[in-house]
C-alpha cells in the first residue's frame, strides 16, 4: 500500500508583493483578533487662504503604535477658478485618489495571492459636484459629489475573466469603497486657543 | 428732506483670500447656475505591490475645461505593517487627510468673507478601522472607518464663539464632510486590455 500526498506549489513573491508574509500576517490576525484594531491618523495645518498641509506618521495598529521611518504630506488647495491658488489638488480630488489607490493596492494583492502577474493598471476616476452647494445658492443641492464614475483597466498573465474577477474582489475589500458608498459616522470638535 | 445712505465698508482681501473676488465669483455663479456643474478627475496607476500614483491635474468647471499649471500627483501604499512599503499615505488616511483640507480650506475663506484675521488652524482627525473587513477574516465586520474622530482648533481675531461659529458652518458647507457622512453613488468598470 502506497501513501498518496497532494501538495500545491508554495505561493511565491510576485509583483513586488511578498506573498508568503501577506499571507502568514492574515493567518496571525486570524489567529489574534485583537491584532486587527487600527486607527489612522492625519494632522493638518492652515497656510493661507484655502491652502493646507496634512501630516501622516503614526498610527495605532497590530496591537501597537506604529511610527513610520518619515513624515508624510499631502498638500491640498482650492482651485483658482475656486479663488483657489492651486498648491495642491483639491479636498475632493484627494477623495478620488484614495479610491484608486485603494482599489489598485488590492489588486496588486489578490492578484499577487492567485499568483497571477500583473502588467499594468491603469485608473480614471471622475466624480461630478455642483458647487451651488458649498457656495450656498441652492439648499436643494448637496455639498458633495453626486456621482463618481470611474475605470479600472488591468493587464497581466491571466484571462480577461479571471482579471475581471481580481478587480471585483478588490472592490468587494475595499475600504474606500465602503466607506465613499456606505459613508461613516464622523464626530468633529471645535476648540478656541 | 435730505437722503440717508448706509453704506458698509467694502470687504477686503485677508488671510490670504482675495475676498471681492470670493464675492464675485459667488454672485457670477449664482447669476448663471450651469458655472456650478464641476467634474473632478484623478488618474492611477499601480507601480509595485500596493504602491500607486495618482495624477490630479484637468478638470471640467465654470463651463469649460480646465487645465492646472502642473500634474499635482499623490503616492499612496499600504504600510509595512500590512505587507505595504509606506511608499505613501494609505488610501484611508488619504480620507482623513481630504477631511481635513476640506474644512481647514472653508475656514479660511469662510473667516476671510466675515473679515475675521485667522492666526491658526490645527486639525488632528483619526480613524478606526478593523481589518478583520479588508482581510476577509469576519463577515461582519465592515471594510472601511467605523468611525472618525477630529478636532480642529482655531485661533484668530474674533471671540470664541465667532471662531466656533466659522467652524461649524465650514462643516456645514463642506463637501468631503458631505460625502464621508452621507455616502455617494459610485459606479465602477472593469476593462481588461
Amino acid at each position: 500500500m502506497t501513501t498518496e500526498t497532494s501538495t500545491r506549489p508554495a505561493k511565491v513573491a510576485m509583483n513586488g508583493v511578498d506573498v508568503p508574509t501577506l499571507l502568514a500576517t492574515i493567518g496571525a490576525v486570524g489567529d489574534a483578533r485583537e491584532l486587527a484594531k487600527f486607527t489612522f491618523r492625519a494632522k493638518g495645518d492652515w497656510i493661507s487662504g484655502a491652502h493646507s498641509r496634512v501630516s501622516i506618521r503614526d498610527y495605532f495598529g497590530a496591537g501597537a503604535e506604529q511610527d513610520r521611518e518619515r513624515t508624510m504630506t499631502v498638500d491640498a488647495d482650492h482651485t483658482t477658478v475656486l479663488c483657489g491658488d492651486d498648491e495642491g489638488p483639491t479636498p475632493v480630488e484627494l477623495l478620488l485618489a484614495a479610491l484608486s489607490a485603494c482599489i489598485t493596492a488590492g489588486i496588486g494583492n489578490i492578484a499577487s495571492a492567485r499568483q497571477i502577474k500583473l502588467n499594468s493598471v491603469e485608473t480614471t476616476v471622475e466624480g461630478d459636484i455642483d458647487v451651488q452647494g458649498i457656495l450656498g445658492l441652492n439648499e436643494d443641492v448637496r455639498n458633495g459629489f453626486s456621482g463618481i464614475r470611474a475605470t479600472f483597466k488591468i493587464s497581466g498573465d491571466a484571462s480577461s475573466e479571471q482579471l475581471r474577477k481580481i478587480v471585483e474582489q478588490s472592490i468587494a475589500r475595499s475600504a474606500v469603497f465602503d466607506v465613499l458608498t456606505n459613508g461613516v459616522p464622523v464626530d468633529i470638535v471645535a476648540q478656541t486657543a
